[in-house]
């Protein structure tokens, strides 16, 4: 009897090719389709609900995977894969699902988090997890221009081309919720989702504002704009985390 | 005009033999003083508020230093160490100070926290900065017995031997935080000093309670009997941080 089984997986992305399968190998889902591999001794496709660039980390990415034969109970798949997996890569959750189920096509909302560092030195526990941005960041500034950014919108100006056409640019950011604790700042978006590299060309925008480089009113004429070629900033892939996938 | 510097240095002691120098060379002492010595190009000796042992980390190492010569501003040491520092080593703040500080025989508080990371899969984030326990802890009863150390204990049962002579191994114990936030147990300890792995031999007992192997009532026994041949749980280095040193 086939079986799907639902995976929340969350990684450290600090030394991985990102989330989509290379012929180099060291993705995030080359290791979990060899760990797979290993306990079942067959090759399995894992399906992503969305890829991840090179260092951007995870806490709650989902995936599934088919498996030809009910070998293993979830719970048993979970301290199996576990153990075939570096530790900067685990699997916090596994369950069976229907074969309705699919990690992209069924996904309703994306959460992201990006985490910027703002003081003179950057702590040694933030490496390759933050941007450091040493300039002190008007917070007030970001967080009310951060606001301005939810409901929907064509976000074409906040999009890098993957080299394919996408059908439409239009997204609708949910909520966009900015908090400073100490020396980080950090800023979590909520959407139906996210164009290739949209909460990092946010994120770079946003600090501008932060810097006193750009404005409130900038943000808005870019957003309405649609304009690709004017200069974007990308906010770094070490401060960007998918929080999780809701279905 | 020779210069007393102090030095407020946060480690991530994950990848080092420990603060204290030794002849192979991977502390954070001999860093530090490496690093000195190429911006001055002198060997000069840096004291430490404390040793912390390999893995332990640091948010506010204390450290000072003579100089012959105050060839640099304060603030310009802090750029040029960290110019010749390891990024898991940074000099968070630097100033000038009188002779007569000394920063192991000044030091009048010190805080340790303890971080526990206590569900079944150890976040990859959290890789050698905790300690994971799988077992579900009891955060009231450890949380209850953590107030009964509060105060001036022989807490000879709580030391281990690091081959010399302690005159005295009554220390007095200010306070012990202990919050839970999310998969996340840390205990705050601070004092007037801490015995050697005096810290990781209260969290191990602490942990004991949290699991239930173990009871406030059989803390205060060993408080009490300050017995030390009895078998004792040190907690790993990976989850202990050295907070800070109060002058």
């Amino acid at each position: 009897m086939s079986a799907r089984l639902k995976l929340i997986v969350a990684y450290n992305g600090e030394n991985f090719a990102g989330w989509q399968s290379q012929t180099n190998g060291n993705t995030i889902q080359d290791r979990l389709e060899v760990a797979f591999q290993r306990v079942c001794g067959k090759r399995v496709r894992v399906h992503g609900a969305g890829r991840t660039d090179s260092g951007v980390h995870a806490l709650g990415q989902c995936a599934h995977i088919d498996l030809s034969d009910r070998k293993l109970p979830a719970a048993r798949w979970l301290t199996a894969l576990n153990a075939h997996l570096p530790v900067a890569i685990r699997v916090l959750r596994c369950r069976c699902v229907s074969q309705n189920f699919h990690a992209r096509f069924s996904a309703q909302e994306k959460r992201y988090r990006y985490r910027i560092w703002n003081a003179p030195v950057l702590s040694p526990f933030e490496n390759g997890r933050a941007w450091h941005i040493v300039a002190p960041l008007d917070f007030e500034a970001m967080s009310s221009a951060a606001q301005k950014l939810i409901g929907r919108h064509d976000f074409a100006h906040f999009a890098a081309n993957r080299g394919k056409k996408v059908e439409s640019t239009v997204r609708t950011l949910r909520s966009v919720k900015v908090k400073r604790i100490g020396d980080c700042i950090s800023l979590d978006f909520e959407g139906d989702g996210f164009l290739y590299k949209m909460v990092r060309l946010l994120v770079g925008a946003l600090m501008r504002i932060g810097t006193g480089d750009s404005s409130e009113n900038e943000l808005m004429d870019r957003l309405a704009s649609r304009e690709k070629s004017a200069p974007r900033l990308v906010a770094p892939a070490a401060g960007l985390f998918l929080v999780r996938v809701r279905y």
